[in-house]
């Protein structure tokens, strides 16, 4: 242990904003591993940007390697410490500064959980589109830096959409503030979109400017199914220009997922016959209830008559509103059925997306040591989620499974991480969707901007 | 001139795209400047990303600079060229490669123009939501080298939101290819946005996935007149709100532009009294066209209640639009009665326009030397573009009117570009938009990537 930087570090933040010892032994190192103890030297707790610098100048003239912790919800390893690591967690910097509810912005602090934000925005008849499982846990530092996704990346965008403005600290503690509040700002390099999506390997996001919208005043869903993609790809185009702007979701269910979904032992019971090989929930967001449901009324028959859509259901109040998105959303009633269960978050074009994943379903059955498998997805935006249950946790099925899933990858231009990131375990399989001179570019800039590798070392690049 | 260079060039190319002596001097430099010759040593035209890629090897060798030649409308000296350069002028890169209707997609080679893009979109029902003036010249490498924005942002984004995919060659030859079509990609550093805003500086744009939407059905439009800027911002939440995300466009006209743009020697009559403080004009852009009538009429006798608006008219026919957007567009029926015309394109937070630009207003006013000036802008987009009207040319007199325009910017954090991009005219103005560390950041990604500084050296930083 370095005694030296602790001594320092305790001299900028109070003692107790230093932990080390059996106070370090009580924090939890991820969300789904709280049974272990945390590996590292020492655990600090910043409650101001100025803190942050201070913390960085000296790790980065003692050479030390830092691991930001923000709420610990990543599926990648983007928060594995080691034995030498100094773990700096936001979970002090959680004020929110300011709502404007004229220039529809909110400024907040690194640490503040995605709920609280959604929540703040609603309050105002505003809204956050950012929405995902996690969002009471996930805090928007890591969401900025993780550029996290979600269920309405389609029409809202990605997390780097809804950033206007953002404060960083890079490695040795310079401070650069970006905290305008413009969706219009040309005046040089639009510096935070290097940090957005680094996964904290190339500064630490310490507030940001988000970008709210007025809150929507309908919401209509309904469920379909379906008996071949190019239908699903033909509906998605029928609907999108049907409401010019309103499709606010579009999500696939293969019939491997919604079966085990409604059925014992989940809660939930199926609004459509389980024989169809697709289903899509579809929503749509808007300024007038009923007329937007006759909207998507009319163009779900148009789609039954062109027989797009074999069958449909739409949600009538409320309670049909949570029964389909719970069918959706609820993936750990599916999970918890599969053992060993094994994660993917690709994405690749979405015309191509019923043939590759054929293709890689025969490929998994026909693998020794594969039980079942689920597969769902955001498809609008082309991100399919596959779990695969196994037989054992072996390295070398793992390493199959996961050669089967990315290799098709590589020649149709998909991504072995639509959303989840990179962290450490999805490292080694990065030449799947870049190239040899990406990846030495993705390393000069971390030379660049973290010469001494001190911030999240070991993610994403070496 | 550097006779071994230029014959290794022709050695790449042919003889007869590689110019230099008369040939080069037939060239123009700058839209706006086409009785000059070019200054430059040589103007070399490839036709492929590997002979770009070759260019800049050799180049890059001998510390040669370059200067990327588009469609040179930019409006800030983002093109200009010195007599040492070597020009690649990308207008023979113009192929269109290819259209996916279902994915929605487009992929392009830098030097196709932007109408072309257009155009193409619109022969399969789709659109490419950026728009502005110089669609008719400008090409997509030079837009989306420049980020540019246009009078769709609020709703779709600047140009960056629009690309999925970008290939880049880096000043050493180096080809990055990040041409991927996804909306979303969390495998490692999303590349393309170094690139994108970047003016050229960090390398070239060769070819590029663009996003395209449906089309949408209806295109309504109303002009209203407001007296009090604080009523600007409620019709736009008021709007935004009842829409539900169809507001396309928010154009907000001071009665100096307005005036001028509706009396002789312009074209246009009047829709609307002059005696108003401000005009808008806004678009809806929807699915059907008597319901999106309908509702935006509903929402704008609801703001004529509440006294936001004080009068207003609608397009009623299609002769009506090209009326009405004419007024606003056709900024050279204003520009050609201003002499000396000094241009501004500055964004601030939407909510502190009114009394910031009434600031700005009467310090012009007092200022010996100014004639007159215009005011208008993509409000929704916090941006506001100035002309103003002077008796002489001097720097003295230019370099004033900058600070009156630049000086209340720094406070309320405003940019001095909001869409033009700095280029060399507006570098000396930096600082008043960006910190000292974040113009060092700019630099240590410019030395990063371009260690001899040979991309159109002198733009954006040194």
């Amino acid at each position: 242990m370095n005694e030296n930087l602790i001594d320092k570090l305790v001299e900028c933040l109070d003692a107790n904003r230093v932990l080390t010892g059996d106070a370090l032994q009580e924090r939890y190192t991820h969300i789904w591993k709280m049974d272990q103890g945390l590996v590292a030297q020492a655990y600090v707790l910043p409650k101001t940007t100025a803190e942050v610098s201070d913390i960085l100048q000296l790790c980065h003239s003692h050479n030390q390697p830092v691991q930001i912790f923000g709420g610990l919800t990543n599926l990648v390893g983007g928060t594995e410490t080691h034995p030498d690591d100094i773990v700096i967690s936001m979970e002090k910097m959680n004020f929110i500064e300011e709502i404007n509810i004229h220039d529809r912005t909110m400024r907040v602090q690194g640490g503040v959980v995605l709920q609280n934000i959604q929540q703040l925005a609603s309050d105002h008849a505003l809204l956050f589109p950012l929405n995902f499982g996690a969002k009471g846990s996930a805090q928007i530092g890591g969401i900025i830096s993780s550029n996290a996704g979600g269920l309405r990346v389609f029409r809202y965008g990605m997390t780097r959409n809804l950033v206007l403005g953002l404060e960083v600290v890079l490695a040795d503690g310079t401070i650069i503030n970006c905290l305008k509040s413009l969706i219009k700002d040309n005046s040089g390099y639009d510096l935070k979109h290097i940090f957005i999506g680094s996964e904290g390997t190339l500064g630490i996001v310490t507030r940001a400017v988000l970008r709210l919208q007025e809150a929507p005043k309908s919401r209509v869903s309904a469920m379909v199914a379906l008996q071949d993609y190019d239908n699903v790809v033909g509906l998605l185009k029928h609907l999108d220009r049907g409401m010019a702007g309103l499709l606010s979701g579009f999500e696939l269910m293969w019939n491997n997922f919604y079966t085990m979904a409604t059925s014992a032992p989940s809660q939930s019971k199926p609004p459509l016959e389980q024989s169809y090989k697709y289903y899509v929930l579809c929503e749509v967001m808007g300024s007038d209830q009923v007329a937007d449901t006759n909207k998507l009324y009319t163009l779900i028959e148009e789609a039954l008559d062109r027989r797009l859509v074999e069958d449909a259901v739409f949600a009538e109040n409320s309670s049909d509103l949570e029964w389909f998105w719970t069918i959706r959303e609820d993936v750990h009633a599916c999970v918890s059925q599969l053992s060993f269960d094994q994660h993917f978050d690709i994405s690749l074009p979405t015309a191509k997306i019923g043939q590759t994943l054929d293709d890689v379903g025969k490929n998994l059955k026909a693998t020794t040591g594969v039980v079942n498998f689920v597969t769902f997805g955001h498809i609008a935006d082309g991100n399919v989620h596959i779990v695969v249950g196994k037989s054992n946790d072996s390295k070398e099925l793992t390493h199959t499974i996961n050669t089967i899933v990315y290799e098709p990858l590589k020649e149709i231009g998909g991504s072995i991480s639509a959303e989840h990131g990179i962290g450490e375990h999805k490292k080694a399989y990065l030449s799947y969707s870049r190239s040899e001179a990406e990846l030495n570019l993705m390393k000069t800039l971390k030379h660049a901007l973290d010469p001494r590798s001190i911030l999240n070392r070991g993610k994403i690049v070496d």
